[in-house]
């Protein structure tokens, strides 16, 4: 079934020698990628440069677009060996979103990508879950000093999507101080533990909500090993006494002689449904709600009232969109304070599970592998973020 | 019950000659005001003006506010009759929060203001259900060119409520040139009656829903000579085929040879519940939800993948905040604005009932009518805007 893609695709090549993860329409990914095989890149035309992914996550955004269900859709490529000029081939997506990629070879034009220079992706969709890509200078930024800065393959794989929606949220709505509280829900998700985290970098104060469960102690521990000052499970956050808690624990922000009462003006959603609301209710005047995940599949509820007399707003987080509304030189910024922090330590990312293809599996196995590991994500049975690694003769 | 109030307060007074509706705690406005009498005020201390109220309306939130439900709380007023130095009398609340009222008396150092000149209130909750009040000049409005404009009393009494919260939720929130749609519920609300005549002034097209009902051709065609583009029922919202509809209305824009796709960018929300969900659905990218009301008494649900994908934001809008958080000159250009529309007959106010105390009445009387009908508007037996006129020796 899949090999037919690939036959068809890079028939004219006797050497199969990279790879990419594609699919020709949407449907369960499991069920519908072929991982293909193709050549060494020819090389780059001006203004681009060839690229050799060294990790790619597997987000859950990648599965819903695979689906057709996410809003941010890929481009076909018609050929993915080359600028994409010229050929005749039927046009295949190649799935992937986040990576970490190093120059193998730059195109006339291009200042300031050298071979070995590491680079993650500034375009969303652009096709990762691949052995190499050829991509336009402009689709990728440079990390800073690569491999010598210390950061590993790991945090470089995985540094554009998570850990800049946990930066951009709590900076991009309310101007926090040190010593400011914000509220976050699923706080033990990847993004929630990375807001709690950079939050105590900068000296802000976090209230941390989760299911509760039976090992709560162990993830109390956990959260607070990484910053967390306050953690709270969704049955604490409906207890009358909370509001009293919270109000203890906010109150009394001293600066010099003076302590003054401080509202909460920020709250994080990843769930919505009942916690969201409770979450809601704790925030105080003038406060921003600014939900990036809908966990419990339920809908954002709010009392108008909140609104009207507390001055609420309540927005939305897309990194896709911050990645298309913002300016390089911001963008280079973020991923030059992220890096910077990550190779110190001061951001760990998640745990993860490293997949790798190796380049001499036939495309049939390869593509077999793959899908069953996009099955076992889909059912929730990975509890740690997979990176693929896909080999090839590109590989170092 | 309510004379012991009037008796403890002005028994010093044997002249009474003014009125005002007070209560001294909050329950049930019909049940807790009470309307007392007093002498002539004293001459008005530097920097403020005596005032005499020519009409007073009536909102809904004035009985919140009586209730002791609303978030705005006025200051007790231990001496009503002066600018409240020195008195030992029981505080009383004087109620009321809008009104037209004609300067009387002019103290020192104030400018800009003279002997008939009419006013309205700048500062929230001043306590309006009154024949006249001493205040600082800095706390009315003046209305421009008062009666010579040709303003009638019930337009210039209704000013700073409604139509302010219907201009202001235009002007806010999203810029709109003419030919910009918008779409509201609850649009035969008075509020929603004055966003469809004020975007018909600036030439945007409005989407108007309401509630099904027999009577709904009369509805419409009032509603279109107001200048309502489309109107609809929460019921027709929920059909399918509304996307296409709205999509068929709002994509025509045509600007010389283009025409371009056109999202609708502000929902006005005063329902909550469904209504206003199935309404934002309909929104385009980047739009904003404004809610100044929740009729339905349930609370705004919505898809969290409205926020996150279509970056709606949804905001709340008191007209209470916007004043004590606008400039002085902003608030009077507000009012010259909404004056001189309404005196040229481009705004039409709500169907209003002048309710009038007769001087020579009791107190006991008085309170009795005033109760009567707060009683009335409780049960929602009142259709119209109910007016209070407290005549009084110093009225006209």
């Amino acid at each position: 079934m899949f090999p037919q893609v690939s036959r068809r695709l890079f028939s004219s090549s006797s050497l199969l020698r990279n790879r990419a993860v594609v699919y020709t329409k949407n449907g369960p990914p499991s069920q519908i990628i072929s991982a293909i095989s193709y050549p060494s890149l020819p090389p780059p035309p001006p203004n681009t440069v060839n690229i050799r992914f060294i990790l790619s996550p597997v987000n859950p955004a990648d599965l819903n677009t695979i689906e057709g269900v996410y809003p941010s859709k890929p481009t076909a490529s018609t050929n993915i060996n080359s600028s994409g000029k010229g050929s005749q081939e039927e046009p295949v997506f190649v799935a992937g979103n986040e990576g970490l990629a190093e120059v193998v070879e730059v195109g006339e034009g291009v200042s300031g990508l050298e071979k070995g220079a590491w680079v993650v992706m500034d375009k969303p969709q652009l096709g990762t879950w691949a052995t190499s890509r050829n991509v336009a200078a402009k689709q990728v930024i440079r990390l800073p000093f690569g491999k010598l800065s210390g950061l590993s393959e790991a945090q470089g794989a995985t540094m554009t999507v998570n850990p800049t929606t946990a930066y951009n949220m709590l900076d991009s709505f309310v101007p926090l101080a040190p010593g400011d509280w914000i509220i976050q829900n699923g706080a033990n998700s990847a993004v929630g533990k990375l807001v709690i985290q950079i939050a105590k970098i900068r000296g802000i104060k976090t209230i941390n909500l989760v299911r509760p469960r039976d090992d709560l102690a162990g993830l109390v521990k956990e959260l607070e090993k990484l910053g967390a000052d306050k953690v709270l499970t969704y049955d604490e956050l409906n207890d009358k006494s909370i509001r009293g808690k919270v109000k203890e624990w906010t109150d009394g922000k001293a600066i010099r002689f003076l302590t003054y009462k401080q509202d909460i003006r920020l709250g994080l959603n990843c769930v919505g449904g009942d916690p969201a609301t409770a979450m809601a209710r704790l925030l105080g005047q003038n406060a921003h709600l600014v939900s990036y995940g809908a966990m419990s599949k339920r809908p954002l509820s709010l009392p108008t009232s909140l609104f009207i007399f507390k001055n609420l707003v309540s927005h939305g987080f897309w990194q896709t969109r911050w990645t298309k509304e913002n300016p390089r030189h911001k963008k280079e910024a973020l991923i030059g304070t992220l890096a910077e922090w990550m190779s110190k330590g001061k951001l760990k990312v998640s745990d993860h599970e490293i997949v790798t293809i190796p380049k001499d599996d036939s495309d049939e196995v390869a593509s077999q592998k793959i899908r069953d590991v996009l099955a076992r994500i889909s059912e929730g049975k990975v509890g740690k973020k997979v990176l693929l690694r896909l080999e090839g003769t590109e590989s170092v």
